[in-house]
């Protein structure tokens, strides 16, 4: 097992680099490999024999031949480790089981509130994942990795939650310390959105190297994807977009202390209340949807007026990080094309035509598992990698 | 001389591993790049042997030994190679000679008009180059690659300009093509406010993964480094925040066709129009510069209300990109301290917390020299690249 978040160095035998080749899944055969990688066929051979020894690859069928015996295709063997993904929301968790292509086997979510605290949460989640390994089928000994996404700021290089609000006695915690006491693999944890972000990509956008999810719930926050990686920041709170000032609100105080925030006047929480002055009963954010889903003009009209709020700091976005899919998703996208419209009236009117050429605002597809299908990813490629590989060969 | 923006394959040989780790410049013995690489050491003697016969490498001194014969130290040879660095400006253009360790060893600049189209533009540096290099000292065949800086959003893949607005004639020139006509090495090509936050992070920052760089002159435009990488967008506009809307400025019209824009209220020609409209004699944002430096009341309030101005975007920027260092640049930073006041008295009241705790906003230090210290950086990283290296071991 190694150090959480080490980068290693490649191990030079080419046995990682023929396996960073095939984990695209794309069947090959040993002339294609060797072609590609410029080793020697004997070379070729031998390591497609070490990497089928540890069951990473597997012969998927046998290739058109220009006559003779016909060449066999490698490729990964998906079903050769598994992972775990936890997807933590302030008041739910979710846990699934998924192979190393990312498919789904088993999943279980139920009500569980973060402000538990580190330990009880964590206790929950490996006590419940030797049963959920059970029902997907996979032995213990497959267990890879886990990815975790947590509802707050996390330090990336060791997996743990700095200054999280609504996440009391997390601060500092080391969660791949003490869910590595009990199960004995990697854990990767990260924020909750920018795992969504991964998993929104994973699910709708593989080829797309330039994305923000924003999620918009009690909170509104994003995730960035430039250059095909995840951006974090430099403190780890990268996306934090709720609390930048929007024009409308100057006077509309926010939970942070400033005024005018983001989340002050576009979340789940801040509609319903917009609703109640107008004398609308409206609880929380699920009353809105149900309201606009009922028809409610006056729930429409101010759904609409959050996109356009949340427009306006996305145009400042679609500015400094010239994205090409802005995806909306979190509990307030159930609501349709109401807030996506108001988003895009204000990015398309306000923004240059070069950044928005080529730009889709669109709901989020994978909707309510994007959480647990990118801490799944998470972990995945953490297996995958080139360093995880030399460990597994002992190079 | 490879494609334009291509993707190498990395050798796989071991020469490649063992120039990328010496490319830092630190001395290291055969020893060490043993341990390091993993590769035998007699595997290490051969290629440091073939680095040195390519000159990439040289033995620089000798280490201290336990007894018997010390042994060697070897480095990259930053004088193996040169490469040219360009900064082609509005109405100046400026080019440099420098090592592979980004020493510049001549430069010169004069005023050139962009508007002459890259063909007059162009040939004035496939015209200066020769003598230039003369003036290095470096011989015409240690020519390895060219960088170049304009300002306009460039299509990374080709390195064409897309849509430029000041530079008439330019749109879709490719200008790779061109100049490899004339000087057969590969031709970089960004945007001049990119090529500056590389510039600006090789001189100040080099240990700083998330960097934005802010060019306040004629117009507003940022370059972002984060992750450790350029971030140049989906279209090649990433950073391009001139155009997003200040709350002040709702009715004062932009040449972009909107209203309120940064660009329109805080450049070099904004703060001159604004001291205008009060009386005082400003024809650009060189008298600005002037005025606030002979002490003029008017002139430092406009200033400092320009800084507040782009602070305003700026702390949509910190939100989104978590920055640890925001380094302001262009001509307007001349004015000092009193436009970064601005600046730092709205972010730091705006942003959350944990994203500015660890956030320096600071004047920009390698100031006019950014671009061309930059564009060198472009090139030096296409030199030392393994695709590069590949080339050039035919390999």
């Amino acid at each position: 097992m190694g150090t959480y978040g080490q980068d290693f160095p490649s191990p030079g035998t080419g046995v990682s680099e023929l396996f960073q080749l095939l984990r695209d899944g794309v069947p090959r055969t040993r002339a294609e490999l060797s072609k590609a990688t410029g080793l020697a066929r004997s070379t070729i051979a031998a390591r497609v024999d070490e990497l089928m020894r540890m069951e990473l690859i597997s012969p998927v069928a046998e290739a058109a031949s220009t006559g003779g015996r016909p060449p066999s295709l490698f490729a990964l063997n998906p079903g050769a480790r598994v992972v775990l993904g936890v997807d933590l929301g302030a008041s739910h968790a979710t846990i699934a089981v998924a192979d190393l292509a990312g498919t789904i086997l088993a999943e279980h979510t139920e009500p569980l509130d973060i402000r538990r605290g580190p330990e009880r949460v964590l206790a929950w989640l490996v006590e419940r994942a030797p049963s959920l390994l059970e029902q997907a089928g996979a032995d213990r000994s497959r267990l890879a990795a886990i990815g975790i996404g947590v509802p707050g700021p996390v330090e990336h290089s060791t997996g743990q939650p700095v200054n999280p609000p609504i996440m009391p006695g997390w601060d500092r915690f080391d969660i791949p310390g003490w869910v590595q006491q009990h199960l004995q693999v990697p854990v990767l944890v990260d924020n909750d959105v920018n795992v969504m972000a991964l998993g929104e990509r994973s699910v709708a956008w593989p080829r797309v190297d330039h994305l923000m999810f924003v999620k918009v719930a009690t909170g509104i926050g994003s995730g960035v994807i430039s250059g095909g990686r995840l951006q974090r920041g430099a403190q780890g709170v990268a996306g934090d977009i709720g609390h930048v000032q929007v024009a409308r609100g100057i006077d509309v105080p926010c939970h942070c202390g400033n005024k005018g925030c983001l989340e002050a006047l576009a979340s789940g929480p801040a509609i319903a209340r917009g609703l109640r002055a107008q004398g609308i009963e409206a609880a929380d954010g699920n009353d809105v949807v149900d309201l606009v889903k009922r028809g409610s003009i006056e729930a429409v009209q101010a759904v609409r007026q959050a996109g356009r709020d949340i427009g306006e700091v996305l145009t400042a976005c679609v500015s400094l990080v010239n994205p090409s899919v802005i995806a909306i998703g979190g509990s307030m996208a159930r609501v349709g094309e109401h807030l996506i419209a108001g988003v895009r009236e204000v990015v398309y009117t306000r923004s240059m035509p070069l950044a928005t050429e080529h730009l889709a605002i669109v709901q989020s597809s994978a909707a309510g598992r994007a959480g647990v299908i990118g801490a799944s990813g998470l972990a995945i490629d953490r297996v995958l990698s080139p360093g995880a590989l030399r460990e597994l060969v002992g190079g």
